[in-house]
């Protein structure tokens, strides 16, 4: 099947913190991962991205494992995720794309009526996206069982956005238009993407991810009927296909803090992120019932601040979040303009963090060994 | 005091619906209007456009008004709002202003440091502000008691994030990067704001406004935290003093759905406006125990659908809200490629609306008259 790179060999994992929060254990203290990591705002990442544009760096492999294994090396994070772009997706859909510097991505030809569906390729994602499959057993072989490694891809809504708006955008007006005037055309768009993306997933699993994330990054742009009708299907397919493969699968849909209870009974996902919008201990309350682990929620930009300051607010995080089935990231991506020292100030401040003692698991946070069976 | 147009003698108003409906009153419908009625997707708003730019007409209180109007003899919505913009307060303080066709807003020196705060102005709102002011006593008279007139101003952190960031911007990090860095210079900013908002309302009410909204449309770039600190406190400041001028005051945070109960607390708000993002029964379950009216929330995107489907939607929202304190409105301003035979139906459907029968009100939605006392 791998007739590229072989899949690495199973190694003994040395960190395993972020799997057994990942299935809801208890863990001696949160495992910490930023999303968007293996970015700008690091200087060895610079280096790299000096030499290359941004879509070579996704489609060669030994870039693009060079900038996973950044921050693991750098600022000892628990988990890599594997450098690559959501929008590899609509490319291996056939979709031009092209990222240019200070623009950001842009589709030329985008999906704007029924007819350009049909422009649209079957994908097969081992072929594909071989490519990307090629980083994810590089990177897991260079890793060598340091920390585990994460696959990802964009959810279906918000490729689909991407697909029919053409660029990045503020309200999403176009795609939303869409959901309105052609709801049939975008069913069949979302249901098209629903397959590929947990196909995909599922072959990065294959390939030695050992835990996945769907960003349904503009969740956010959409009002709750319509989150109902054409995201969270769609999602809940892609989940269900993902969730074959055996590893923890974490759901980020940012901007629909509303929305958290619906996607863990939608997806049935083993992690759910949450967004730095929403308040850690109300978060805890409201989910108190529901079997999920939880990832998340610093704001980024409290980054810019001291360090001292970072580490003041991280632990007021860790301390609301508590140590189950707790994974410690930050509310988005972390934004290229932050300094290093920050992002160590965050990831070190949870490294040493205890939880507080006495503290016998609160209501709701006991753990609950979710997927244990699975993993086995 | 009001040396230039003087203030329209007091006319009996022929339609309070508004007014009714923002004291928490059971009314016979809902009142409707949109927010920004005044817009491009009017042909008569686009022609009066034409012959001028966007802040002159702001400056202009012929041209203001005659835009003003427009909703009211066209769609006849229930309540007219004057045409401005919220920059015209940091324009008052002596930034100076571009709004550039397809660009937007621009303040090309941005406050970036404490000493830039010096370059600001004191302002006395009666002559500083006088166009505006002119402005809503030109349109009091012309409106001849048809509707009421709503005042309006950004809250302080939305212009404070527009005065720092100098232009639109899609996650604000600029002003956000400021909360974090330099908090005491982004309080004295929000403290000087706060006062001259809340005077510029109480402005308005005396120069003829009915009632006054506050937009803090960039609530939603802060987390719960930093919300609270540099937001709540200061929209709370503004919304103080503009209940002294004794008419409703209307509070729209949008993108803060979470901040809901925490807005009416600190606000004391008559009225508390709803973004797009809420679903329209779980508001209510949410709010039952508050005496507040609400207003809002059909997303404006799906204007774009057929006029039987933005009558449908309408009234499914108008089914969820009821007629106890509840203002018809959009979730967000009324977006610039609406069809205008869309926005007909959807204020049509809310005019034709009657509850259903045998609808005593809900519990939590009774009639609490709240503000009767003030404006009697």
């Amino acid at each position: 099947m791998t007739d590229g790179l072989a899949t690495a060999p199973a190694v003994a994992l040395k960190n395993d913190l972020f799997l057994r929060a990942a299935r809801g254990e208890v863990t001696e203290r949160p495992p910490v991962w930023m999303m968007r990591q293996a970015g700008r705002y690091l200087p060895q990442y610079r280096a790299v991205r000096a030499k290359s544009d941004f879509l070579t760096m996704c489609r060669t492999p030994e870039l693009a494992v060079e900038v996973t294994l950044q921050p693991v090396e750098l600022l000892h994070v628990d988990a890599a995720i594997i450098f690559s772009d959501i929008l590899v997706v609509p490319q291996a859909l056939g979709m031009e794309l092209h990222m240019d510097e200070g623009i950001g991505p842009q589709f030329p030809d985008p999906i704007r009526k029924a007819a350009d569906l049909e422009r649209l390729r079957e994908v097969d994602v081992e072929t594909d996206l071989r490519y990307m499959l090629d980083g994810v057993r590089l990177a897991r072989r260079e890793l060598n069982g340091q920390v585990p490694l994460i696959g990802f891809a964009g959810a279906p809504w918000t490729l689909a956005s991407y697909m029919v708006e053409g660029k990045g955008t503020k309200n999403f007006h176009v795609a939303k238009r869409m959901l309105v005037e052609a709801p049939e055309m975008a069913h069949a768009l979302l249901s098209r993407l629903a397959t590929v993306v947990g196909n995909f997933l599922v072959a990065q699993v294959r390939a030695g991810a050992q835990a996945v994330q769907l960003f349904d990054s503009w969740a956010g742009a959409l009002a709750p009927a319509e989150f109902r009708q054409f995201a969270l299907p769609y999602l809940a397919r892609s989940c269900a296909i993902a969730r074959t493969a055996g590893v923890p699968v974490t759901v980020f849909a940012p901007g629909a803090g509303w929305a958290l209870e619906h996607l863990i009974e939608a997806t049935g996902c083993d992690v759910l992120g949450i967004d730095w919008q929403q308040e850690p201990s109300d978060v805890r309350k409201r989910l108190a019932g529901h079997r999920v682990a939880l990832q998340g929620n610093l704001d980024p930009s409290l980054l810019f601040g001291k360090p001292e300051f970072v580490a003041h607010r991280t632990r007021k995080m860790l301390d609301a979040f508590g140590s189950t089935g707790y994974i410690a990231n930050l509310g988005h991506g972390i934004l290229p303009e932050t300094p290093v020292e920050s992002a160590r100030a965050f990831i070190d401040t949870v490294r040493e963090w205890t939880a507080p003692a006495a503290s016998a698991p609160a209501s709701g946070t006991a753990p609950y060994g979710r997927s244990s069976a699975l993993l086995a």
